[in-house]
Parts: C-alpha cells; sequence; structure tokens
C-alpha cells in the first residue's frame, strides 16, 4: 500500500536515450526483469554508489568501468542482486556485459552492469544473456513507464518523476526512475536510480551536482535502516539539447538545472518512502536549532529508525515520550532537554522538559491521523537543520519481509 | 510468548532484604505495580543508570540520594515512568519519597525512587501516597516472587535468579528480579534489576564490580535497540553473611562472589531477551575475529538490530545475506569481505565473500528452525570477540507497540 504516490508521469523522450524492455524470466515468469539504457555517444555520466563493504559484483564492476571509457549501456536485472557472491559474482556480472558489448558492437568497459533482488544467490547469466537481443530490439525513446515498472521488486508501483525548464530560448528536460522499497538507508545513493536529461554538462560537473543533490534525496530517506549492497544513482546527460557544455556549477543554466534535477531526484527519493515496505504513512522529520548539521542529521535518523516510533506511527498513537526517549538517547553533546520543543504536524506537544501546557491528548490525536506526518523537534541549541523521510512499521512490513523468499 | 524463559525460581530470603508488594491501581485494577525494598542498616548500595538524556526523574533522584545518605529503601512503581514530566516530574518523585521517609522514620536521601511505565504522562501521586503504608505492612523476607509480578509492565513473566555459594565455611546468596521486553537496548544498566546479596563488601568494590558485569550482561542485550529513559540497576550488600567486608576485587571472595553475581545477572539479562516484546527466538550474535573489541561489538548490535535481519529470524529464513549486507555496512575499518565467515547454529554458511561451497538450502533451513540460534561471525581480522543476545521482530512486536497505550 503506497502512500500518497503519483501515478507514473507521461516522459517525453529525452533526446540521446533510449530504452529497451524484457522478460528474462529470473524472479517469475511473463514480468519484465531486465532493462536497457541505450546512451548517445559523447553523453556525461557519473554515478553514486552503495557505501556497503559488501558491495554487490555489479557496483564494482560499474565503478571500474566508468573511469575506463564512455558509456553506451546500462544493464539492469532484478529479481537476483548478485551480492554475497564472491569472485563467481564478478565474472558472471562481467559475462553479461560481454555478450551485450559483442551484439552491441562497443567496448566492454562501456557497459554498466545492475543487479537488485536477493543476496546470495548465483546470477542466472544464461537468462539475462538471452533476454540481451529482446532488449536491443525493443530499445525506443518511449519505454520510460515500462523501465518504471522493469527495475521492480517489492516495490507495489513504479516511479517515475520528469521536469522541464527553459533557458535562453532551449526548452531542457529531466527525468528519471527509482525502485526500492526495503533495505532502504541509501548511503551515497539509492537501491536503483536512474537520471537522464538532455542537457550538455562536463562530467566533473554532473559528478560534482549529483554528489550534493543525492545528500538532499536518497541519503536523506530511511525505511528500515538496512543500507543495500546494490545502491546505485546514475546521471546521464546526453547533451542533444544543443548547448555549449556546462564547465561550472555557478554558471546560470547549470543553477536551473540543479532546481529541476533536484525536483526529479526528491520525487524519486520520496516515492521510494512512500511505496515503503508496508508504509502507512510518509513522515517528515526535522530537526532544527542544531548547534551543527550533522547532530541534526544523526537525531533525525535515530527518530526515522526507532521501531517504537514506527510503530507508533503505524497505530496513529501521539506517544510523543517515544520521540524524545530518542532525542535523549541520539548522542547529542551537551543536550539540554529543558530546551527541547516537539511539534507534530503544526501542534505543540513538548517543552522544557515535558508536555506542553496547553497539550491535550485528542490534538496529539489530530497531529497523528493523516497520512502525512511532519515531526519537528527544536534542539534549542543553534540555528543549524535537517530533514529526513520515512514511514510507519506496520504488520506488512514483517509479513513482507518474512515471507521475501517463499 | 516467552522462549525458553524458566519458571520463576525459589528465592530463599536473603537476611538484611525485607520486601512489600502492593495494589496502587496505576495502570488497571488490582495488580501489583508497587514494590518496597528494605534494606537493613549498613548495607552497601550501589547503582548504575541510563544514559539517555531525557532520563526519567526517578533516575536524577536516585543518583543525587545515592551520594547523599545509607539507602535504606526502594520504591519502585509500575504503569508510569515519570520521564518526559519536567520539573513537575520531579517534584513527584520527590513527594513520595518524603511520604515514605515519613512514614518509615528515616531521612528522605535514604529512599531511592524507581519508575516504569508510558512516558510523558504525570506520576499520579496520590495512588503511590496511598499504596505506601501497604507496602510497609507487606514487607517480609519471602515477597521475592510477587517483587518479579510487581514490577512488570508489558513483561509476560515475572523474571528472577538466585545461586549461592560457599566460601570458608560460609554460604553466600546472591538473588535478583529484573522486569523488561520493550524499549530495550540498555545502555549502563536495563530497565529496572535488583540483586542483592548478603555478603560484607565496601561499596567502592560493589560498585566496581556491578559496572563490569552490567558489561557483559544488561548492556549486552537489545530487543528493539531503544534506551530506556528509566534504566537502572542496582546492586546490595547487606553484609548478613558475617564475613570481613571484601576491599579488594582480588580477594578470593570476591572473585567467588563475581562469578555467582554474574551467572545471577546474566540470567536476568537473557531473561529480558527470552521475554521481548513478541519474541519467538532467543538469538545469540557472536562476532569473532575482530582486531579490535569495540568493531565486534558494533557488528553484533548492528547485526541485532537489523529489521531485516529480525524478520527473517522470525520467519526462521536462512536468509543470510542480509547477514553479510549488515556486516558491510557496519563501518569496520579495512574490513576485507573476502575473510568474513558465517556460521548459523553451527553450520558454516559463508566464506571468502560468498556462499560456502558445500552449503545447501535445507542447511539453512535447519540451522534457523529451532527456538535457540546462535550466529558466529568472523571478520578473519584478528582476535578479539563479543557477544550481544537479541530476538526476532514478529508481528506480536507491531501489535503490541502499536496497541501500547490502549
Amino acid at each position: 500500500m503506497a502512500v500518497g504516490l503519483h501515478d507514473f508521469p507521461l516522459i517525453p523522450e529525452i533526446k540521446g536515450i533510449r530504452i529497451g524492455v524484457a522478460e528474462a524470466g529470473i524472479k517469475k515468469p511473463n514480468k519484465k526483469d531486465v532493462v536497457l539504457f541505450e546512451l548517445c555517444e559523447g553523453a556525461s555520466v557519473v554515478g553514486v554508489f552503495t557505501q556497503n563493504a559488501f558491495c554487490a559484483a555489479p557496483v564494482r564492476i560499474c565503478q571500474k568501468h566508468l573511469g575506463l571509457a564512455g558509456s553506451r549501456y546500462l544493464l539492469i536485472n532484478t529479481g537476483n542482486a548478485n551480492a554475497g557472491t564472491g569472485k563467481s559474482g564478478l565474472d558472471a556480472a562481467l559475462k553479461t556485459c560481454e555478450v551485450l558489448a559483442h551484439q552491441a558492437e562497443v567496448s566492454v568497459e562501456s557497459i554498466l552492469p545492475f543487479s537488485t533482488g536477493v543476496i546470495g544467490e548465483p546470477l542466472p547469466v544464461a537468462k539475462i544473456v538471452a533476454a540481451i537481443p529482446k532488449a536491443l530490439d525493443n530499445l525506443s525513446g518511449d519505454n520510460w513507464h515500462s523501465a518504471g515498472i522493469g527495475i521492480m521488486t517489492t516495490d507495489t508501483l513504479p516511479k517515475g518523476s520528469v521536469r522541464t525548464f527553459e533557458f535562453d530560448g532551449v526548452t531542457y528536460s529531466v527525468a528519471g526512475i527509482s525502485k526500492g522499497a526495503g533495505m532502504i538507508r541509501p548511503n551515497m545513493a539509492t537501491m536503483l536510480g536512474y537520471v537522464c536529461s538532455d542537457i550538455a554538462m562536463e562530467v566533473d560537473v554532473l559528478h560534482a551536482i549529483l554528489k550534493d543533490v543525492v545528500n538532499k534525496s536518497f541519503n536523506r530517506i530511511t525505511v528500515d535502516s538496512d543500507t543495500s549492497t546494490n545502491d546505485s544513482c546514475i546521471a546521464v546527460a546526453t547533451g542533444m539539447a544543443g548547448n555549449a557544455k556546462v564547465t561550472s556549477v555557478s554558471e546560470p543554466l547549470a543553477q536551473a538545472f540543479i532546481a529541476a534535477f533536484t525536483e526529479v531526484m526528491q520525487e524519486l527519493a520520496h516515492a521510494i518512502v512512500r511505496d515503503g515496505e508496508g508504509a502507512t504513512k510518509f513522515v517528515a522529520v526535522e530537526v532544527v536549532g542544531a548547534a551543527i548539521e550533522s547532530d541534526a542529521t544523526k537525531v533525525a535518523f535515530e527518530i526515522a529508525h526507532s521501531p517504537l516510533v514506527k510503530t507508533a506511527l503505524f497505530a496513529s498513537d501521539p506517544n510523543w515520550g517515544r520521540i524524545l526517549a530518542v532525542v535523549g538517547r541520539s548522542g547529542v553533546e551537551s543536550l539540554d532537554v529543558d530546551r527541547v520543543q516537539l511539534h507534530i504536524n503544526g501542534f505543540e506537544v513538548a517543552r522544557d522538559g515535558g508536555r506542553s501546557p496547553d497539550y491535550l491528548e485528542e490534538h496529539g490525536k489530530q497531529a497523528m491521523a493523516p497520512q502525512e506526518i511532519h515531526i519537528v523537534v527544536d534542539l534549542g541549541m543553534g540555528s543549524e537543520s535537517d530533514t529526513v523521510w520515512t514511514t510507519d512499521f506496520s504488520h506488512d512490513y514483517v509479513t513482507i519481509n518474512a515471507e521475501y523468499r517463499t
């Protein structure tokens, strides 16, 4: 059950990008599970990847290939993460790249592989190899919706976002898809996100923008605190819009791009939370009044990860004492609990180390009733802040994850 | 549903300790919810307390009183934590101490108050005050079982432990009770534990032993990663056994005491996990082969806190990839994933960064079937190790915590 997740938008063709989708039968029969992005020659391609030391085989190969050649294809499969598979996992991922490189007549290093699904099972190489020609035959500029479906695992809906902006009479497009619903606590990027634009932009500039914006989007969401082994987020600038290549983040065109790119990245990141496993609430946890930003980030994530806070959110129970208890155990140096204030959906709940004098239980019930919850904690120590987005913890989360492999 | 929790043991009288139990009607009518320990004059009394900055009012008063006078009474209520209650919470806790001090004809500072239950509600002082004379009338050396029941909140069973040991012809006793089932990730002590002995021991020696043993017992358990606001663990040595006061941890009698005390403390800590909210498994997570002990502790707690590992444990699903993913994201410096090994209940599951060559899914199923699970992760980096005890994550956990206040 997704919370306030919009329908997949109509994404127009992004010049320089074609997408092919195929059914390889990796997880279930007759399900799209292989997605192929074809990128025009000369496109700027950058990525950010999981910080998990047990990173998956395709992540390792991606990181290596990105430095060796211009990227021409993104080859994505679902149903199998090819993680925790050791040396044979690397061989398997490389084999699929070799087959595609041969058929598409490009170098192996110009292929970036991605996998998502069960950890620890051998990659079904033969099935993917058999699907590659079908995906190549299917290449088209109009396949964004199919691609959104093709990268889903426990997601209940495909996730896409698109923005256009004008600059000096030229219209630019930014579009992307993402997937993920569990094992979501991205640390550099999320469990597969792909954002493409027709803008012309130097690789280094695009990379700097991606790293910055990912910290305001994918790196600020959490479903269950578990950082995936396969997190990858790729940004592509095809250059087909025809502008003079952007060479600095301070150019006005770069700033216009960043605004649109941030909206797309945040919408894709929030979509993952809205479709979080078992989610019945979409929750923004905002911490203000911190002495340093890292304190705000830490407290926000601790609240977002607390099973007691998450089960109270599921019950729409204004058990605000659990939130204060998390603030207290978060390890903020020199915290003065008598200066902490708590608001939920606009209602002042706590101040001066305890319940607000005018707070009534019915305010709390009213505050917790909606599907969209905004928690604001003021630490009363300074002017730094941060926001993290998360979900509640429901029976369906337990069911989904207890039965994931059955 | 508690996992392998033994019946409350027969605890004999500990000379110098009397216990009174009363029904104050704080949470529900006709339930024991006030427990009073009377300690003989001259007893050594020490405590360790929560590290949560939002520590409860009674915790603050306990810490202050311990330094001001010899402790004569422990006054405990359930149903209300008196945490997140600000200045008025301190006044309320002090008021109950004053009433007891007056009736028992001792100083206010010789009373240690403890509370457990819902956070953020005002303490029902009048109900506790009314119960104090009943508890005083009820004082007896035989009330350990009633006391175990009297301090329960979401616990399904009372928790007690007792050991005796002989030294130089004298028999010594060590006995204790504990409570706690949710908001369990003690950091210094657990949500109420009381261990008493008739040994004579200097306060400083008893304190040093308590701090050390708590790190091998209560500080190594976790149910849901949420450190409580009220964690308190008290050790009492009445001195009624008649030995020459122990003045150093290196004395042979101190060593004999530590052995018995550690067994009691671990049994009480494990009992909390066995009765963890919604628990269907009792899980020991042992991390060996660490370069430094703090790495082992960190990895063990990260595994024990992972919602994905916990839901797989609930399903008895050998989804061992989730355990490797946690090891990978735990932030161990210089971790070489190719040296990591994983055993579950004696079955080798993973080595060399992937699945063990001889591992079969049926081994995993066999390993995960019992109620008692022993996970061993070898980091392959050194010889340090640590063990943490935890539970799985079940539907009942969500139900209990979504409906806690209803």
